[in-house]
């Protein structure tokens, strides 16, 4: 046994507390890895206030290590098919693999039998720890140096590749695209203001859609900058519904778990429309959907489709758009980071900084 | 002009007459068709009631001919590239391109603008009527004799052709199959007992999906025996919940519109589960759906799909389905023709025999 | 030990043997299984004749039992998901899973690594003995009794099923369809004669294509009769090639192996043309292939696939495919199996019956 | 009639003329436009040396300006969907629609009966003339001004984004991933060094390929920087073919158009393995193809694809692939551009600079 500094939580109770935790030394490992960052999100916010039930401690723990965003560095190794060496910067990836025809083909994000596991939030501990254990398949290589500081957005990211990947297969039940086969005067509406409505915003103005982010209320400075940096637009939904939706919505996508919300913009897709699903909110109240929305989605052929998680191929496509924004826009794509802490400040768990987009731990504060 | 027996309504207000009907004589045309059997559907009854607000009569006109559901016979066709000659049998098609870029290569189902018109329904005259004039790329072809008597089924099953191309599609975004490969241990449920759902059962039943069908009442002999001969099952959902869901629904079909019951399913579909939209009823009530709903959809990759219609290709399939089992399972096929009818026996348009699977207008009884 | 009735040969050196074979009685087992028919094919023909250098015996013995095309009746077997039951006839599967990615989702016939198996072939006994042992998963059944005459052709016709699943996702490189959305005037090109060659030529029918079967020879009447049945053409391609060539060619599908008749016809597909390899003659005498060959597959957006084998939904498909052609056609489904021999007559191995399409193995005659 | 400084041919004929051209003014146009840059591929090399037999002169033209691939600058345009302004640089598309299935949803590169027309190639004027008028759907927006040194690459890029859609679509015949769902462990061989290979290499890494460049000699410094600066591999194929086809080719990418050397690859795919033929070479000479490559082919599930020219999607995505690189690699990305010559240098057409990459005529130096 040894100790480690790690941030645990015990699920699905919830607290958190930060300091020294016991963990066994494996008689064998692949590769060790310090954490460099850890990014904080909405599920490990909800796992500390006890309201994610779904959430589980590691078998025979009574805590469980929080933290599935993460950058860490390799100290040791082994020989792999991936090129991790010693010194690299990696990303772990969340899910591991049950043995359902997906998770064999290394589709754990589209787990039949639900019998994966995910760090830090079912049954098996997270990356907010000193440093970890782990195998080679798990861990995606960052290409450069100019990326370690936003390579923790790959995770959060990642759900983004993979939600898009399904928008390309769905979007294959018709013809999608415009006259000229571009996306270039298709509308997608964003609904959302967070991390991750802004990574599907930075996707969508790539792949050519007029792109229109929007929640209830205006949105601080730093924000519209990073709307006008990508050529984007942002309007307040309960001052201008109306523009948003003129001309119809051709992909909507939902960052809000708001049912409410979500049909109220589902109402305006256009013919063959798609509307991705991500954004969760258990305690959500009803809406009220009725024959007429229905039929709506069944005349105009609209698809919704529910998105959860990523597999390797997303982390590694993730980190090769982090690359190009990182690189395009600068600087500027720092501020997605909108504060950096020491492990010890775990009111964060329980504070959320106005304005955030990304908070992250820095483990050199240790 | 000339005049033609045909059956009229005034769409949207609703009514019905038959008796002779004046239409202009082309002065050319390319394919010249005598009206054998039109099948009435929901569609035709609630235009007579006057209950379906999208539909409307021809341009210049105060009354539409009502049938979209329907075969005839080719009495003059020019040559085409399709075989059909003089004397053949043909089923029409019902909707018609605009100029979107879906209706430009054939696929007037996902018409993208909604420029499109169907026949008997929106804009344009229907099939009951004793003979039409149409176009060579607007009629398929009935491949054998044996078919006759069913191949008035062919508009219906055309839209669950549709439906399961699409299902196809967008059943890769995931591995949908078992560890095998097939869809053999795999559950669908279909809601409702009518003919569309029938025909969607025998569909899945082809894929080899464990089918079962659903109501919310016991159904007759007639239609069980016709569960046992595909070897599906039939459960009253009101009293047989658990058995429907056990093990989960990995395909849902809903022919019913009604929001509460397609809910009260889609809240047991299991991972990578799949719902098809197809049933309309815009008078059907509201229901509650909540955050945990959408958790429930986003959690589990789950797709609901709208599906509209059907294009050329669905309707050759269609004839080459019933083709098969029209000789599969013999003259029981024709018990789907529950009652044929004269042209006059307009009553049939406001009171639906009980038990109807389909109601046919035989047109030799004009 | 017990000693079965078998037909061997001693791979890949040849030679032919029926008799008394000694097998090992298994402790436990899923499914016992009675042999019915056994269909013969040229593969079975080039193990005979030794000139199947990939061939080789079961690990520990120094013959291997023939026969991979068969039909069965289940003896014995467990409880299991696909419905099979004792008495039940069966298909049961070729080529068994490695552990590769493909095989894993019981994709063998994708076999990755090549570390699969296939009874009669390589490595392991086939099904031309009185009676055998396998598992549920490896027995496809067959739907009803009408079918037991024809469905030893579900082996050879599941090599049909899978390669048109790969042209299906193939041809949405570009729009494969004709202006309407279908085939109908679309042209397929299936060189050869032979069982598969007329498999392949009713799948093309069925799809709409235009469909010619071709080869350097005058065929049979009997032939002759079942392209007429279909509504196919023939021509001698050494006196008709302008007709056949006439309009271009679509899809081209070869089941002959001679790379001189492949590139012949190659050079005649349209843009967008796909070319299905199937046949394989590995003594086949090479053809010149020069840089304007490699200009024109390019300027066309031309695709040439191999495709061998097939997983158990291709077979389930092509039990469904038989089950219509064998109604659809009637006692004409029939003439598919030429000739009906007994077990011990294993001249059939070297002597290949003039106008064979199926020679079949009645194990009722032992 | 005005006259333009313009470089052109006589097609098929050849020959090479820089001067003032005579070409009429347009009553009505919707956006004129000045060249900036013009790139010189082997295409135009082939057409002044009179080698291309399809090209041909603008319908009542004896001559026909060349150019195909071009960065141009707007003077002026109409309003339009594409966010293109007065003063915006753009790249203009090659291929114009016909009327076929394929050209009427922009998929001109997918021509299905051929009637469609190439700048600068096939029966329409090209770009190589200071200055043009054009459609807004035929003129890309590049997004920045960093781009501009490199945006001439667009027009060669997007024929390996097209090339790479087409292997998206087809790799999904089978698990072309490894166990973990990504390409870090495939090869991927680019035959050829010229600038299209190097950006089939530039995207197969970009996917996460082990990639392979090669060719019949060694390369200069220039281009083995490239190489590395990728994280590629080079081999001479004269000397290390087994270092090449070790482990076995996963992804065949052509650009030589040489058969000979085509098949020496083809015969060490791997099963499911892929070759994209590219490039193109008329007169190469034939090499023998026999009954066991055709074998192998079938056996292994290989597929053989030739890919041409790409649509307005494939421009875009050219330019966003563009931007990162330009960003990435920074500099370096410029020296793609080995030369950048006067138009009235019209040696380039006849003499090839050693080590070209790609030549760019700076219309700027008129």
């Amino acid at each position: 046994m040894s100790k480690v500094k790690a941030i645990t939580t015990d699920a699905p109770t919830g607290g958190v507390v930060f300091g020294d935790f016991e963990l066994p030394d494996p008689e064998h490992y692949s590769a060790k890895l310090k954490t460099i960052y850890s990014g904080i999100c909405g599920t490990d916010r909800g796992m500390v206030a006890g309201s994610l039930s779904f959430a589980y401690n590691p078998e025979g723990y009574r805590q469980m290590v929080l933290g599935h965003e993460g950058l860490a560095q390799v100290l040791e190794i082994e020989k792999n098919n991936f090129g991790i060496k010693p010194g690299d910067y990696v990303v772990p990836i969340v899910r591991r693999p049950g043995k359902c025809v997906n998770c064999r083909m290394g589709r754990m994000d589209n787990c039949t039998d639900g019998n994966k596991h995910e760090a830090g939030v079912t049954g098996m501990h997270g990356f907010m720890r000193g440093y970890f254990y782990d195998t080679p398949e798990n861990l995606v290589k960052v290409q450069d140096k100019g990326m370690f500081d936003v390579a923790v957005l790959a995770e959060p990211l990642k759900n983004v590749e993979k939600a898009f990947e399904v928008f390309d297969k769905v979007s294959e039940r018709s013809i999608f695209f415009n006259d000229y086969g571009t996306y270039e005067d298709k509308k997608a509406v964003v609904i959302g203001t967070g991390s991750e409505a802004f990574l599907f915003s930075f996707f969508a103005k790539d792949y050519g859609f007029d792109t229109v982010l929007t929640n209830r209320h205006p949105i601080p400075d730093l924000k519209k900058g990073m709307v006008d940096m990508i050529g984007a637009e942002f309007y307040d939904y309960t001052m201008d519904m109306d523009k948003i939706a003129e001309g119809g919505i051709d992909l909507l996508i939902d960052t809000s778990g708001h049912p409410g919300t979500i049909f109220k913009f589902a109402r305006k897709l256009n013919n063959n429309g798609i509307a991705i699903l991500f954004g969760t909110n258990g305690k959500a109240p009803p809406t009220g959907v009725d024959g007429s929305d229905i039929d709506y989605i069944i005349e105009k052929n609209i698809t919704l489709l529910g998105s959860v998680d990523g597999a390797r191929n997303h982390y590694f496509m993730a980190l090769e758009h982090l690359r190009k924004w990182r690189y395009v826009y600068g600087d500027r794509m720092k501020e997605f980071i909108t504060k950096k802490i020491s492990p010890s400040d775990i009111d964060i768990f329980t504070n959320k900084p106005e304005n955030e987009i990304k908070t992250v731990i820095d483990w050199s504060r240790v």
